[in-house]
């Protein structure tokens, strides 16, 4: 019922409603106790291992991995819906431009809305399920050429169209850089996107399948989450993590700057994580990607890794404090070239598979996610005071 | 936690978290089997019949009804507000362009995540209360500028310049029109607005706590609000009543239509509501509305609410069933000379005022809105098959 005072008696529920089960999924789940979690029923690290990207993708939207035929027609499929129309092409400058100040989600969350209401997309009222899936391919395979064009515009340099012959990851560099990247790097950060496909019900998730439960189009779910994931609260900015590196400078310096915010009992970016209580896989995992590269600051990154590890054990005995997604993230992108400020929206290009996946899910749920509030406030009705 | 498997034990609830209070609010609330509804402690209906807009504005973002002085700054002030930033005007005409195949609300939404993010914004780091009320005001007080100025664009007119010596409502119909509304138009409308500025808990104004629950910007939340008012099954769009009065045509035809269609089992679009038990409280006043004006059309549809009530008395029996807030409402916007396809924009133009309260008292609350949900696929970990 709408309200405290509907049919339905109310029933009191944790604050945020954590741990309060919203839905049922097929696409996955995070076990923090165990260090795991998985797309479908397939360990999420051994797919970002041993898969590309739109394996994945294929995965999450279709439910199971593509045979040697279905990926090639998924890797042709999405490739050719790269290409924005020439209309939202050409508002792209304005968007970059006026959208400067507040970042690149604000200029995505724009850019998403603008291309998901264009002729391409089916309005709402004419959406099955196909029709949705379809609007999701599209909205996703358009997102690496939305970030990289407006990230490019912002710099005064023309966008890159994007290229049919590559990969996801591999044409995200390209279209970023203006030239193929080295299969190495490309590689490195596909596995990133692949590891961050999904991860659990988080509040973008939520949010974009609160809004595909009302029946809404899959553009107006997609900015709703972006939306949410740009909260300082939502978690998760690799570029944080990098920050801390660049803070403490040098290994000298590693006991003493971190000694002082351990003990000042502030927050290590990077560090802990609300759900694992082991190493986070995909900090493990992406460690491995960066000792691939090697060099300083891979070796930094893993000195103060094993340092900051050391101090909370002397400091904070019994206190498991571990990297998480975004410390070896940021090292991974920095060693693949990626500037800092296109590290989220980098996440932004894998998490939108994920919560499209989400929102096809939800959309085959005819029910309405409406929960109650209750009021606290004085009790009405007070008599209207006089206009004055 | 994130997931069922989490720290913290699954909790089950209703579906759709019907009846699960998910926050406290001061803002208002549903009466249901009272058909009553209020604003903080007033009743909504009560504001509706002797307060401006403005007032009940000042309602929900103060606290309190504005005296004199204040009532004269917040119009001051929010009037300011209303004209666009040149960037933005700018790139108005390429939104209508764009956005036309999929209808005014998703126009809204981009062109409103446009203007949030432009340069009179803060950043979402920067967000204190003052800056986020200071932005939320903004955007609340440019939604009509937006609105009519997409209207008009999309019809091949150009924007009308809001006027700053109007009243919300009667500029709104202003920059629709380019005339300025008489009073008793302007007076109506603004009444339909102020019962619509909230409506207890529902998926939209969830959708923006959501939101606004990790940090996110006021322009983050309200698109995402849009985005679930979009979508089918959120429910509440004045002109399908309207539609309804059309398809049956003249009052010999009553009978046989309701009679078909009550037979039928199909539902009767301005009828019926998962609230109230009683009469729509919004209905009552603004069928008084209506009926202030009088004319054909009025005592059409008070004719067809009279025949369905006595018909479905008739045929089911022991149901209450009433005309719900969309009916009167679309009478009401017709009479004012209001677009059809502009009944739903003007729903938002009302309802972001109701969204904005919310985000901002969800945003003083620090607690992210991250519930869980329950995997139920494959178990994992499967072995994964070798890529073909």
């Amino acid at each position: 019922m709408l309200s405290t005072n509907g049919a339905a008696a109310p029933l009191d529920v944790p604050r945020g409603l954590a741990g309060v089960v919203v839905t049922e999924t097929e696409l996955g789940d995070v076990r923090g106790r165990e260090g795991f979690y998985h797309y479908r029923q397939y360990s999420a690290v051994e797919l970002a291992e041993s898969r590309g990207f739109e394996d994945v993708w294929h995965l999450m939207f279709h439910g199971r991995l593509p045979d040697a035929a279905e990926r090639e027609a998924f890797l042709a499929g999405t490739a050719a819906l790269r290409r924005l129309p020439d209309e939202v092409r050409a508002a792209l400058p304005a968007v970059a431009r006026t959208c400067a100040p507040s970042g690149p989600l604000a200029g995505l969350r724009t850019a998403l809305s603008l291309l998901g209401a264009s002729a391409g997309f089916r309005p709402v009222y004419d959406l099955g399920p196909d029709e949705r899936r379809a609007d999701a391919l599209a909205a996703c395979s358009a997102v690496p050429t939305l970030l990289t064009a407006l990230h490019r515009l912002g710099r005064g340099l023309e966008p890159v169209e994007p290229r049919e012959d590559l990969q996801y990851a591999a044409n995200y560099l390209y279209m970023l850089t203006g030239s193929e990247p080295d299969p190495d790097r490309a590689r490195a950060v596909e596995r990133y996107l692949v590891s961050t496909v999904d991860h659990g019900f988080n509040a973008s998730t939520f949010t974009a399948r609160v809004i595909a439960s009302t029946g809404a189009d899959v553009a107006a779910c997609l900015v709703g989450a972006i939306g949410a994931l740009s909260g300082p609260l939502h978690g998760g900015a690799p570029s944080r993590a990098l920050d801390t590196l660049d803070a403490i400078g040098t290994p000298d310096r590693i006991d003493s700057w971190i000694r002082q915010r351990v003990l000042a009992g502030e927050r290590i970016m990077g560090f802990g994580h609300p759900v694992y209580r082991t190493e986070d896989p995909r900090s493990r995992m992406l460690r491995a990607v960066a000792e691939g590269f090697g060099g300083p600051l891979v070796e930094f990154a893993v000195d103060v890794e094993a340092r900051v590890e050391a101090i909370l054990a002397e400091l904070k005995p019994g206190r498991e404090l571990h990297t998480n997604v975004e410390f070896y993230a940021g090292v991974v992108m920095e060693l693949c070239g990626l500037p800092r400020e296109m590290f989220t929206p980098t996440f932004c290009a894998a998490r939108v598979v994920g919560w499209s996946a989400n929102i096809l899910e939800q959309a085959r749920d005819s029910k309405i996610i409406r929960p109650a509030a209750r009021y606290v406030g004085p009790q009405p009705p007070q008599p209207l005071p006089k206009a004055s």
